[in-house]
């Protein structure tokens, strides 16, 4: 796996592969890899001749009382899942590479940027649009996956190349989970034992929502509702938000629609924020 | 000259023409198309094989209360003009194409889109370096030309495509001027006679802030003082802004430097606004 530093490199290395008419994958990652990233890449190499892979903890997607400088690292450990995963290139750049002093230019994807995890986050998906739309540039991928965990970064993305009419296709690849059902994500490794039986709860409030909805259930509110009474059977967890929406506005629904429906929370164990989502129809 | 309507058929028209190696140059503009014009799309012949032109009246930089509705038209004329001037492919969107209904994204360059012009329009360059940006995507270009006299326009559209890391690089061109020295501008055909006299103040109180820099005059309080007491000679001119910035960030100046600053003005005549400038150093 060949490794690059600089913007221009890699530019220069995807041109040449192009030239070839090699067909490009891009994986972007802020590294501390786990099998959900494992996931991504392996659905990358079936679909492109190249793997590209990006790790980049990207400062502009972290509000200033958020984890950027606890959030893990750990670039030799990612380099060898790469290697044995089978990626072929992986950028790599520092801060000021990608920002450099006087960097002023950011993307909004309007209100789907506010909604879920953009309430109490409202920079963080103008981070995340602007540091992918850059990777794009950088990488000029023909494929770019994601992971369903993120399920709205994903549809924001895809909203952003649709409107910018970006050539990158935009893939989704479903949630990996440990064998207790959490959502695999680099900020499990902040939480305790004990904190890790209460994250349980998320992915088992959600379980029980889809087990509600395949029997019938399709008002939002009520589906809504029994998560959050799951999630509060503890009160040390705290809820972010419990959120129903459509797939392609994400705006509230009063029904859930089997085709149509992202069902979405947010919730803090301690210092630690977590997500999950199930989605009724695709992405 | 190849005329086309559709994102599309522009991107693949494009693609055929790049895979056979042609370099690719491109015109934006709003049509109406006048004599600076013409002298973009010379320099664009001049520097590439191939030279793409835009015609699209962008609502996204228009506020409300602006003349997006009376903005002149005029494609049959433009399109004449346009063969005349050896263009090889024009391309002509309805609004739908561009903004198809829920349309979101959009891009912003900070603080230099707020100050000169983005002042009195604060979502105008919004507007612009999101069409802009959707351009370049459509048109993929090696090269774009923009005028002078729209010189913040193009200091933000070279800002924004070395911020997002695009491959295109923009070329600005000097301001075409009528006989009587007011700066070409699809807008000048709003001005009466009247009018067209009163608006010969802006471009003469620039020429003489420039004579009195010439003979040495740094102090950029004192420059401004004379662009504005000259356009004060009469009252029915109203200033929206004189101003005085370095080329880079367009941040006010205390001192005229030769290689590095922008002194630009807009006026009110009527109900048409005016903007002009010059450049002390290169953009």
């Amino acid at each position: 796996m060949r490794i690059l530093n600089t913007i221009d490199e890699t530019k220069q290395a995807i041109r040449k592969l192009k030239e070839q008419g090699k067909i490009i994958g891009f994986v972007p990652t802020m590294g501390y890899l786990h099998e959900g990233h494992i996931h991504l890449i392996e659905a990358c190499k079936k679909e492109n001749d190249i793997t590209v892979v990006s790790i980049f903890v990207n400062p502009a997607q972290f509000a200033p009382t958020e984890d950027f400088n606890r959030y893990p690292r750990d670039v030799d450990r990612d380099v060898k899942m790469l290697e044995k995963a089978g990626a072929d290139l992986l950028f790599c750049p520092e801060i000021k590479e990608v920002y450099p002093e006087g960097y002023a230019t950011y993307i909004e994807v309007e209100k789907m940027g506010k909604v879920l995890c953009g309430k109490n986050r409202p920079t963080h998906f103008r981070g995340v649009l602007t540091v992918v739309l850059k990777l794009f540039n950088i990488t000029s991928p023909h494929h770019a996956y994601f992971g369903q965990k993120d399920a709205q970064q994903a549809i924001i993305i895809k909203k952003m190349s649709v409107d910018l009419n970006l050539d990158v296709c935009v893939r989704t690849i479903p949630t990996v989970r440990d064998a207790d059902g959490l959502a695999l994500s680099s900020r499990n490794s902040y939480l305790s034992t004990g904190e890790r039986s209460l994250a349980l709860y998320l992915p088992g409030a959600l379980d029980k929502a889809r087990l509600q909805i395949n029997s019938g259930l399709r008002n939002a509110e009520a589906v809504k509702q029994l998560i959050r009474n799951e999630l509060n059977r503890h009160s040390s967890i705290r809820i972010d938000y419990v959120d129903a929406v459509d797939l392609e506005r994400l705006e509230d629904v009063e029904t859930v629609e089997l085709n149509d429906t992202l069902i979405a929370a947010a919730i803090w164990v301690g210092k630690t924020r977590l997500i999950d989502n199930f989605i009724l129809g695709e992405i």
